[in-house]
């Protein structure tokens, strides 16, 4: 059993890396134990690991395993296996930030014990965003006042993480520091990862909650019902406009038209310098039959059009605040 | 095979009521045909047959096939018919409106062919649903200044009433009058009628059409690529507030923040005089099971606690215009 000290998206064990597939989630707890990086690529494909640190960390990793047993540098091996991680998921920044400081050690590396350097800096970004997670945690228990129902949207916790997670780290902390009263979890089309993922990690850590449809949290809004609403990001730009899950944006809209304040928590890996604003940010699209089937069976017809992206841009003048493992930024925002 | 010609949700035949399983669609036709009023309760409340104005008609049938034999009255029959169809669901207003007419119809009536007058007048509150829907399909084509893009939540086709449609009626003779680009439509959660209902009704029409999750709808806007949403009402309060599926106060948020016109479609049977204003407007709560399962599949774990309100109220200060049989309402409204 899966108990709340020990619920880790990723792990390393005897030199392979262990993932918990959250694709089954959570009715099967199946774990994938791989060295080998193309299957580790593809588990970030399929989102067996998911979430925008823990793909990056899963991605350091696999270039670190990917080298096993090698004790002298081999460009065209690296080459190979940073290109095979790039292409897995377009937005989440995080997987390109962990991929450049691979090679940025890798680049540093003179020959010799290769594998250990590489899995050593893997470990480093891992054991950095545990502690990264722990800091947002703490710096977002400002964002009560009282004791609060919070609304948040995916999954953004341990799953979603190599530590604690973002928003939920922070409503983790807060429960135990008696400040929440509930959480609305919203179930997050087509995937499921409130319903599925956040659920999961709330009734481990024995806090109450409700899942809602997503296009709920405007009628609790209304009526009162939510003080807070906090999610993740996958990519920030340098003016605050934040990619995450689809969905994302809707709540931002509605936390404006009802005067609820709207957070993001992520680690700082999150920042993307690179991009000047929103418009910059690739948005995957998903497959059409992440809408018209579950698990093979079919809600609709197969052949019907569907439009899915993956993400949404939550402009930065609808952000109340962005909670890093350094502090909350607050609007004007410039990541520069 | 349904064709676009003969897709209707209830139908009379043999004396018997002719329901076609909205539950199965669009995998398979499965009608159900009885003369119980009991089975067409059931129906109802199972949402075999839903859409708040064949819901209505669906009930008037029920109540002259429960005097089916009879040629005199029976109030201790009336009673347990009507009381049996009234406590079906509380939301829309067109079953209330449509059992009092029959209520209305049964006191007139003196002893004698009470089925056949019964059935007379349910006969002719169908005939009179199919044309104000072909009246609000004609009102509504001015909401289209030039080929659009629209967005719909829900059905609100011939699958929701007696004729073809409130909403989805506009658009069907928009695109014959080659004023409809493409229609976005809500998936609707928790039970797809709009990637199973809508699409199937836009498909036997060949009008082009893409589903969305219900939170994409936001995304769209954003991006310029909404002119118009059209939804349907279950109840429409004296002063304007409209109750409708979950989600559609969400969509006129967006419009609101968008700038993109919001209006509702609806026969004059959904105005509810008696109601002041959305709060009194009764919200029927569903089951947990409609967002943790999917066909005996389960999403998540049953013990997971939902809070699944079925309708919303949007407030009239929302709401663009409201397109019925008579005309377009503009605010301020006042259905006296």
């Amino acid at each position: 059993m899966i108990n709340k000290n020990t619920l880790k998206s990723i792990d390393l064990a005897d030199n392979k890396l262990v993932i918990l597939n959250q694709t089954k989630l959570p009715h099967e707890e199946e774990y994938i134990k791989t060295d080998d990086f193309n299957r580790i690529a593809m588990a970030i494909e399929r989102l067996e690991v998911r979430g925008a640190p823990a793909i990056g960390i899963a991605a350091a990793y696999a270039v670190a395993l990917g080298f096993k047993g090698k004790t002298s540098k081999d460009y065209e091996l690296f080459t190979k296996i940073y290109e095979r991680l790039y292409v897995t998921r377009p937005t989440a920044v995080n997987l390109f930030w962990a991929l450049n400081e691979m090679r940025n050690k890798y680049d540093s590396i003179n020959d010799g014990d290769i594998f250990n350097e590489l899995l050593k800096k893997a470990k480093i970004i891992h054991q950095d965003d545990i502690k990264k997670c722990e800091a947002i945690g703490k710096n977002g228990q400002e964002l009560f006042k009282k004791k609060s129902a919070v609304l948040t949207h995916c999954n953004t916790g341990a799953l979603a993480t190599g530590g604690s997670g973002t928003a939920l780290s922070i409503i983790v902390k807060a429960f135990k520091n008696n400040l929440i009263e509930i959480v609305y979890v919203d179930e997050t089309r087509p995937l499921f990862q409130g319903s599925r993922l956040t659920a999961f990690e709330l009734e481990k850590a024995e806090i109450p909650f409700k899942i809602i449809t997503d296009s709920t949290a405007a009628f609790l809004m209304k009526n009162g019902k939510i003080d807070v609403v906090i999610t993740g990001a996958d990519r920030i730009a340098r003016n605050g406009d934040a990619a995450n899950k689809i969905g994302t944006y809707n709540l931002a809209v509605n936390c404006n038209y009802h005067n609820v304040p709207f957070y993001i928590a992520a680690p700082s890996s999150t920042f993307d310098k690179n991009c000047e604003n929103g418009n910059a940010i690739k948005i995957e699209e998903r497959s059409s039959k992440e809408i018209i089937e579950l698990n093979s069976i079919k809600i609709t017809k197969e052949n019907y059009e569907v439009f899915s992206p993956s993400f949404d841009i939550t402009p930065a003048g609808l952000i109340t605040g962005i909670v890093t493992e350094e502090k909350i930024y607050k609007p004007p925002f410039y990541f520069g």
